[in-house]
């Protein structure tokens, strides 16, 4: 396994990509050099910071499918350092991480997979995305947003290379004009989540196109790649109806998707599993069958290129003339 | 994710652990330096090899539970060249990788697991083996023989530090001397098993005290950790029986073990997902089942050490007076 941090700029120490590469190998798949589909997972953290809990334990999940894995830590408003967060915190502009660095961010790390595909035996067709919570929005407004001039006009490249290929959502937000009419029952709670905006976005009053341009589920279109979503009904962070939006606007244009809705979890749940958590109460077999779900989900679009059969299998066939 | 390639010889490039190693988290488990349990896997490979597709795939299913992994390369008479499973092969006499080599090796990688403990997190109370065919008898032979002089006369140490906790063992070899009196259905099988038994033993005709001393499952004692077993019942290259009668033997000395015999699926199967095959014809749901078996079974013994409640649970019940 080729396990490396890339940094996306020179400057900074926030912003990169951990890789989960698998070693070649002749007696696996097709043998040497067989290219594997690539997942790249962004971590939640309200756009405040990125959460482990939502990096390494996810991204052996999907190296141990067979996929090359790689995690993003995006720019967030806390620039990697340690942050509480404390609905009082007061959030200021910062050009550096407000939108639209980290779905640009995306694209680097996208650009920076072709660039390397041939070091890291990478499938460039079948990229996926893969966030929870904040990470979701992050992936999913990319993910509706390759091709539009914010993307396309940022990078010198041919817009095709942009394209993911199948993303995978966790607790997504996407909307972003729901967000700001709902009303939490805890109202710390709209608090902490009026700091996630300003993070965001770098202000407290955005007009309606900016809230318009950073909410997913009002930009899908046939552009759209396949999607697979899951939360739970009862989140208190990060209502569920960010989830139905998203499926409403793929459902509307007939982009392929699958919606997992788990009646009983807290946010941020991740893969659910001691892996993943910090105390006992964070463990669900039930919650952490999506991974599963999603695994049988990418097959059907990310499976290996196998053979049909062993080579001793098929020497047998043709010994006996079949 | 810490992998890297340790040697265990300085003039050997054929011997060595590769190992998957979490990084350290504020915000998984108990923070900081959580120790975490340790897998050490031996892939299989008739002792004329070590077999990639019961290396990578497995260690990367280990981690995923937040467990740390490690694959042991242990000497084969390839020595790490490419080698064909050819039944004419001659097998000449090499006692630098002859028995009793793999099982010291075995405890050369358990002390520097220790050693590195505090580097690597490591629970050094926790170590589990895993081994797969050859592999797995290696695995068991060790489990087996590590209080016995073989291990504790060679290395310089408290024999308690060479104690594994816990082995699993897939499609094993363990009785040499049964292996010995058996008949495969294909006589060509029966010349490449006895290919095996001369690149481990150096030699073809074996003392019964030779072929005792490396049978496991006339070897079980007090001293043998639990132990978790899966194979398959139509094994046509190494039999099942082998399972059943290392079974008979805990069962005989009171050793908790589990085991798990399918029905139908050839030899070598790893893990049973695209992620271990060179063809769909090795993926399979119903085997593949064993690793969630294996972690429910490890789950037992090897739980990470987390908190009952979230900080945030808790907190709530500490307002609440509770």
């Amino acid at each position: 396994m080729i396990s490396e941090k890339i940094y996306l700029y020179e400057d900074r120490q926030d912003v990169y990509l951990t890789t989960y590469i698998w070693d070649n190998s002749r007696e696996l798949g097709t043998g040497p050099n067989m290219k594997r589909p690539a997942i790249l997972i962004c971590p939640g953290g309200g756009y405040i910071s990125c959460s482990d809990r939502e990096s390494e334990p996810v991204a052996l999940r999907f190296a141990a499918m067979g996929y090359n894995a790689f995690v993003l830590r995006y720019s967030t408003y806390s620039k990697g350092m340690p942050f509480g967060m404390s609905p009082d915190l007061t959030v200021t502009v910062q050009p550096e991480t407000n939108h639209p660095v980290p779905i640009r961010e995306i694209g680097m790390a996208i650009l920076m997979m072709r660039e390397k595909a041939k070091k890291w035996r990478i499938d460039t067709e079948r990229i996926a995305l893969c966030g929870f919570s904040a990470g979701a929005h992050n992936a999913a407004l990319y993910a509706t947003s390759w091709h539009r001039p914010v993307i396309t006009e940022y990078f010198d490249t041919d817009v095709e290379n942009l394209r993911p290929a199948a993303v995978i959502l966790g607790y997504p937000v996407t909307d972003f004009k729901f967000m700001r009419g709902f009303k939490h029952k805890d109202p710390m709670i709209d608090a902490l989540m009026k700091n996630m905006d300003a993070a965001f976005l770098g202000t407290d009053s955005p007009s309606e196109e900016l809230l318009t341009e950073t909410s997913p589920a009002r930009l899908v279109d046939e552009n759209t790649p396949p999607m697979f979503i899951w939360a739970t009904a009862n989140d208190e962070l990060v209502p569920v109806n960010n989830s139905l939006l998203m499926a409403q606007a793929l459902s509307e244009h007939d982009i392929p998707y699958t919606l997992h809705i788990f009646e009983d979890g807290f946010h941020g749940l991740s893969v659910a599993t001691q892996a993943s958590s910090c105390s006992r109460s964070e463990i669900s077999n039930e919650i952490g069958s999506w991974v599963k779900m999603a695994e049988d989900w990418l097959y059907k679009r990310f499976s290996l290129p196998l053979a049909e059969m062993t080579p001793t299998e098929a020497n047998i066939l043709k010994k006996r003339g079949e």
